[in-house]
């Protein structure tokens, strides 16, 4: 455990610390991301919520919408006094919490049984979830997010799977599209995967899911010494599927759980990367469940 | 039915248009709300969600988040090649659309078995819910906000049960605290409900609880004579309770089939108002649930 | 609709009968029933229900079981006065009425939008369900129930994708078993398709699956004839699949619809047929879920 | 532990006995309760299932229906060739698997973070259930069983909240029925609470709610002498609420992990208690989900 807390950010806000480095994002930080704003141009960047939409990881299930009430209830409408045509139509909601375009609240990932800041995984409890690091407790979170197009920068469609994206790939991206990473950034990733899967039979994904491209150890490092304040890619686990180092999950407990760092997953980054808006003021909005590890989310970027 | 198009903006944006006064946040309209923010103070706007936190309206039920995988399965994960202690916390969320802070898409209300721009109501379906102006076709959308705090401006903590809050008493708000309402403009009407609720013992709300304060149909002429693209209040119904006129829903069928205006209701508004924001920059991400009538939210306010 | 008329029970328990062919289930039927157990032996006729064990049908999408409370949970049981190490291991189920093995209510299925005993279909509501022929109108029932292992008799493993089972395939089946079809009784049909599904991949079944066999219209006139109080069968819809006569549902309609009879579907036959009970005590409990168009259920065959 | 080992079943069965008494419903047993059948007369035990009609004890929350498909679906079947005016009602439940009348399975509680012959309560995972001890390992059951209506025997409508039906008062209401308690019996215990709480405002049950008649221990030396294979009960628990010897869930200890006696709870009682059916045959048909601790049933009782 030593070795983690040395190169991490346990303690760094205090021992009770439930927010890791969204804690970066002060009020100067979120200006900071409303200078990025040119056009006034709104994106949003979830993925539709449907049986085919996302990718269905194994264990999570299809996210289901079913109607609580519609036009067949008039009595029941009638009964409150409506006019006979007047109703509401209603809908009950079944999904996993990291279906499709969604928060990875600290709380998601474990590694010796211990998560972000040293909670111990004990702390989720089945009936009431996260007594720590629920997603409830980082909030809402604006700031200057930086896209970089990894697989443009690349020259490619979409990065090959298994893919180890280097710190050296991101830092000659930021480069190439002339953008600088700055403390308290958001940085967006894209790896062209989630444009590939929407073009191939889509399916499932995940951990026993076929190889994608994504981050490696090597470019956590980046994330580090950027201190950056989140991590969004348009994958399935934003790290490499092999991971990287043979490890399962190992940039997850890195970021999770060492830096505290959240992860935004299957992002929809295409038309930003289309229309080249490499600097964003990004607002991430979870739902504040209480003790949920994550929330699918709809991040809007304003370019 | 004649008389509801005069009034209406039906057709305004063409026959299929599936997004009402949302079409008025256009890229100025973002940009003068991103002209608002002056201190970078980021505000959630949504109530937490758990058993509790907000008002269960009838038929609704609970939320619930649900254990998918904690550190009890243990097994599981190393059958994927984790290391003994590594592991993922996941939730399974069963909630319904229209639960606590939410948005209401135009699909939400019918009147004369029609929707906004003439959809007929039967376009929602059980299995496949909205055919026509599900939330999903809203998208995510931002805009400047203008907070009305009618309850400080009458100078009481909450408005009295039932009261409907009329044109005038909007105007005279906006006097008072010095903001001008513009076109495009989002409004947030806080009648002091929702913290009167949380004060009290909470509990059941709706169409069969007790009274709420609320907007009329008279101001339901403020808001179409100044094109409001979304209207959002801190109570159950955006709209007073009884309804105005003693109609069922007559606000919501004003706003979200004649005028094509969506509704945030359970906005939390006390930090906002305490700290005197009445200008913001929101930003409002619905789940793009295909088909859904509404959608949790947790609005994001920067001031 | 009058040709249904003169064919059909409608009427024949009054204008308010729920319960179609169950009525004949009367107490005299039962101890025919008791009569004919000779051994003691029970037999569960459910299929597990898990993601995997029954073909899961469009639409209807994979059973849940999530964990409500474990082990984890010894704060809340301590909370409660317990001891260390004392506390409930608890469950939510999610799940179609009609996945794996279930009994179809008379309301779930119409046919010129009116159900069994000139119920219209509108009496089943989005919120409330079926106002009439829900399944909790069903109860339990009990009775002697013929198995006719078609699939025996014809000296197969399975039939044919697609095999119309007719009133005579039925009649030398239990001319060869040696058993008699008396008027009250429920008829349990083995086509051995769903042991050949197990043996298979697995996978989707349903209206837009592949062939299966199962009776036909021809058949129906046995059943009418003899006076059956419900159906079962090892197959998705009993009826063959594509329908006969090419018409959508066409079993359905006359069984439900018609005539009033039950259907028990994804019924496991393997053991009774094995062990040749030909003759047993069959017992159904549909969980009385109000205004549900069917019921999950593991019926009890005592030999 | 080694005081629960002696009086306890651990091991009778063998290592891996994952069915407890229910071990004890031979063919001969199945026989016996067959015998018992006098009329033929079916009576259901399971109360309705929606929001108000059973007790909703903590945390349990509200059993639901949602509706999946009905007459709003024409499109959907015409696209799989229905003709006009045909197609299905179906739903979709949400709800505990230990609500209202319901199996407890062996697995349901443990004491000393073990639970019946000595599984450890870790092999419940929250991913997949009871990897030990699942109410599919029970499977159905049928036998005789002795209906020992206490309140009748006490002259009350109901027994006093929180009185502790002993051994004695179990012997006496048998000999006062004229019934004999036979080696493999399941026990029904009738106490009046349900029919109470039923004339009564209804509500919330359970562990936190208020006092309840039901057995306390001395009545489990009963149950062990007696080699009973279930018991079951018209409370919330079977034992008394407050528990006995003010030990949480003592009761559920010794029969459950003990014993392995599995438990019926809110059994609908009255109609049998009526008809004076003090000897019947009961069918128990849990629904075989994989892994789940428990199983909403609708008992089926053959006088």
């Amino acid at each position: 455990m030593s070795a983690r807390r040395e190169a991490s950010n346990w303690g760094r806000w205090g021992p009770d610390d439930e927010r890791g480095t969204l804690n970066l994002l002060t009020a100067d930080a979120v200006l900071g991301g409303v200078a990025a704003i040119r056009s006034g141009k709104v994106y949003g960047l979830g993925l539709p919520i449907n049986a085919t939409a996302a990718p269905i990881v194994e264990g999570r299930g299809e996210p289901r919408r079913l109607t609580l009430t519609c036009d067949s209830d008039d009595e029941r409408y009638e009964a409150y006094g409506a006019a006979v045509g007047v109703g509401a139509n209603q809908d009950i909601l079944v999904l996993a919490s990291h279906h499709g375009t969604h928060l990875d609240a600290l709380s998601h990932v474990f590694a010796d049984r211990t998560m972000y800041n040293g909670f111990p995984s004990s702390t989720f409890k089945a009936f009431s979830g996260a007594g720590r690091l629920g997603v409830e407790k980082l909030g809402v979170f604006a700031g200057r997010a930086v896209l970089l197009d990894v697989a443009a920068a690349a020259g490619v469609e979409c990065l090959p799977p298994g893919h180890v994206i280097t710190r050296a790939e991101l830092e000659s991206c930021a480069t190439a599209e002339g953008v600088d990473v700055r403390e308290g950034d958001i940085l967006l990733i894209r790896t062209g995967w989630l444009e590939q899967w929407q073009r191939s039979a889509g399916g499932v994904s995940g951990p026993g899911g076929a190889g994608q491209p994504g981050i490696g150890l090597d470019a956590c490092g980046f994330i580090r010494d950027h201190d950056i304040a989140a991590v969004g890619a348009d994958n399935s686990a934003v790290e490499a599927i092999p991971f990287d180092k043979d490890t399962f999950l190992s940039v997850h407990i890195e970021l999770l759980v060492t830096l505290g760092v959240p992860l935004l997953e299957h992002l929809s980054l295409a038309e930003l990367a289309r229309d080249r808006r490499y600097e964003v003021l990004l607002c991430v909005a979870p739902l504040p469940v209480t003790g949920a590890g994550g929330s699918p989310v709809n991040p809007i970027a304003i370019a």
